[in-house]
C-alpha cells in the first residue's frame, strides 16, 4: 500500500528533525505516537512507557548489542534501518539463538530530512517483519547539528537458544571443518564503491539479510556445530583470527574454494583493498565437526540466501593462533588480522 | 586501589581514541581485551563474542533500551557512564522488575582523550556494581572527528519482574495517591548551572541513582502501587501529563508540598525554568491505591536515597487528560506538557 509510504508526519511543518523531536516534551510524543509507535505496534510496545514486559520463555536466552553508523545511510541493497535488524538478529542467530525481540534506540541529528526518518523507520519495519522479531522498545534523542551524522541506531536484541546447539569458541576442534554461507565482501564493497563514486556496470549491492532461516537449517539437520560467527567489521580474516586466538587452533583456508564476486575482487583491486578484510552482512562461517562439512554445505545451500555458500577451510592443530590461506597458486601465506583502519563506519 | 584508576591503554602511544579502535582489527581487539573487557568481567560476558548467552529465569522479564547523550559528559554528581547504568537500572524499577542485565553500546568520537573514556568506563563498572546489575554485553564504534560529540552510550537492561507487582497506566485509578522519592530538578540544573557558567555557593549535584531498592522496598510492604514512572526528560509534568493523557483520568499536585530545593529555584529563576519542566535522574513518581500514600511515603523515607520523599498529589476523575497544580497562594493552574526544547541533551 502507499498509504504506508507516507510520512506520518507534516513535512510542510516539520521538513526536518528538530532538538525538541528529542526533548521529552510535545514534539517528542508527537513523532514516538504519529510515527514510531504505529510502525511498530504489537502487543509489547507500549508507547512512552519505559520497557517492555516479555512473555516467560521457557528456555535460556541470548542477549546482544550493536549501534550502526554506517555512511552513507542509504546504499544498494539496503539502509541503515535494515542493516540494525538484520545485524543484531544476526548476532542472536550466531549465538545460536532465534531473534524474538529487539529494542530501538534512535540517536538523530537536529535538521535530519524527517522523509529520511520515515526512509529508515519503514525499513526497520519491514526487516523486522521479514527476520520474525518484534520491535517491543525504543528509545530517541536528538543531538545538535553538527554532533551526530544523521541517524545512529542501537538495536540490542533477545533470542531464544535453540535447543541441540550448543556453540561458542570453546568448541573448536582441530579438524572442524568451515562453511562460509554466502559470496564474501558485497556489503562493504557496495558501500565503498558509493562513497569512491566507482562507475559500475554491475551494481554491488549490500548482502545484508537475516541468517537465522540457515542456522535453523543446520540445528534441525542434526549438524554438531561448534562455532558460528558473522565476519562483519573487519571481515573474514578478523573472524577467523579472533577464533584462532581465543582457541588456541590454526586455521586453513583455501583461497580456491573462497566465493568472492568477481566484481568485488575487481574493486578491491581499483581500491588496494583485500576481501577478506570487507564487512559483510548476510553470511556467515559455521565450524562444524570433522566429517560434517560437506553436509552443512548442502543443508545451507538448499536455501535461496546460501546459493552460493562453499567450504573454505578447516580447523587445525599446528600453527595455534594463526590463520594460514593456501593461495591459487600452490603457496601458502599467513592472514593477520587487519590492523589500522581499512573501511571506517562500514556498519 | 589507585592502580584500578590507571588507565590500561598506553596513553603515550594511544592519547586519543583513533578510527580503527572502532574498525574490528587490532585496535579494537586492543580496546576491548585491555580496558573494556577487564573492567566488566563476568561469567557471562565473551569477550569479542556476539552476545551474552542469560541463566534461564524463572518469572517473566522487563526489557528496556536509552541512549544517553549528555553534554557535558562530566557534571558534579556523575558523568554520561554512571548515567547510562542508572538511568536504564531505573526504566526497569519502573517497569516493576529487578534490573539484573545490561548492554553496553559505545560511540564514540574520534579523538576523544583516551583518559575520559577511561574515566566513564570506570563509572559505568562502579555504577553496575552499585545498582546490582552485570554488564553482558557491549559493542562499540568510532565516528569520524566532526561526526559525533565525544561520548554517546546506549545502554539496554534485562530485569526480572517482582511478583506482586502490577504497574502500568492500565492500573491508575482516582484517588490513587502520588508520592515523588526525592528532590525535584537537581538533575537538570546541576548540568544548566555547569553549562551556563552559574557560579553558586553550594554545588548543586545531579541527583543520578539507582531507584530499584525503593521500589523493592514497596513491593516488600505489600503496598498496592499502580505506577512507577520516573520524570527524566521533560520533567515531573511531561511524566504526569503522559500519564494523565494515556489513563484518562486527571491530576491535582499541591505546590506546597513539592519537594523543590531552594537553590534549584534559585537557578531555575535565573534561567526562566520551571522546575516541573526539569529532568530527574535518581527520583521517581509512585502511584498508589487510595488510602496507602502515607504508608508508601514512610517505606521510602527509610531509605537515604528517600529521606526528602513527599507526597505531592493524587489521581482524580476529574478533568481527565489535564494536570492541575494547587498554588502556593490558593489558586489553580494547568501544568501542561512541555511544548518545545527546555534542556536539549539532559540526558
Amino acid at each position: 500500500m502507499m498509504t504506508e509510504f507516507t510520512c506520518p508526519i507534516p513535512l510542510a511543518e516539520y521538513p526536518r528533525v528538530l532538538l525538541a523531536h528529542g526533548g521529552g516534551g510535545r514534539l517528542t510524543q508527537h513523532l514516538i505516537e504519529k510515527m514510531l509507535y504505529p510502525s511498530f505496534e504489537n502487543p509489547l510496545l507500549v508507547p512512552l512507557h519505559d520497557g517492555a514486559v516479555l512473555p516467560p520463555d521457557g528456555g535460556r536466552l541470548a542477549f546482544t548489542t550493536d549501534s550502526y553508523v554506517v555512511q552513507p545511510l542509504f546504499f544498494p541493497g539496503g539502509d541503515i534501518g535494515r542493516l540494525s535488524v538484520h545485524g543484531t538478529a544476526n548476532d542472536l542467530a550466531m549465538c545460536g539463538a532465534r531473534p524474538l525481540f529487539i529494542s530501538c534506540g534512535l540517536i538523530l541529528e537536529e535538521g535530519l530530512p524527517m522523509e529520511d526518518l520515515w526512509r529508515v523507520i519503514v525499513s526497520i519495519r519491514e526487516a523486522a517483519a521479514e527476520a520474525g522479531v518484534q520491535v517491543v522498545t525504543g528509545d530517541t534523542k536528538v543531538v545538535d547539528k553538527g554532533k551526530g551524522d544523521g541517524v545512529f541506531i542501537n538495536t540490542s536484541g533477545i533470542g531464544a537458544l535453540l535447543p541441540g546447539l550448543d556453540v561458542g569458541p570453546h568448541r573448536l576442534r582441530p579438524g572442524d571443518e568451515i562453511v562460509v554461507s554466502g559470496p564474501i565482501g558485497l556489503h562493504g564493497i557496495a558501500i565503498m564503491a558509493l562513497r569512491e563514486g566507482i562507475d559500475l556496470e554491475t551494481e554491488i549491492r549490500s548482502d545484508t539479510a537475516s541468517v537465522y532461516p540457515l542456522v535453523e537449517a543446520l540445528a534441525t539437520a542434526g549438524l554438531d556445530v561448534h562455532m558460528l560467527r558473522d565476519p562483519t567489521r573487519g571481515g573474514v580474516s578478523s573472524a577467523l583470527n579472533e577464533m584462532a586466538k581465543r582457541s588456541g587452533v590454526g586455521v586453513v583456508l583455501d583461497e580456491e574454494a573462497l566465493p568472492i564476486p568477481a566484481e568485488v575482487e575487481a574493486v578491491c583491486e581499483i581500491l588496494g583493498l583485500d576481501p577478506l578484510y570487507v564487512a559483510n552482512e548476510g553470511n556467515f562461517l559455521a565450524l562444524v565437526a570433522e566429517g560434517q562439512g560437506t553436509r552443512a554445505l548442502e543443508t545451507i545451500r538448499r536455501h535461496p540466501l546460501g546459493a552460493r555458500a562453499a567450504l573454505v577451510g578447516r580447523v587445525t592443530a599446528g600453527h595455534p593462533g594463526v590463520v594460514v590461506m593456501r593461495t591459487k597458486i600452490g603457496g601458502q601465506r599467513v592472514v593477520d588480522m587487519m590492523s589500522g583502519e581499512q573501511l571506517p563506519r562500514i556498519c
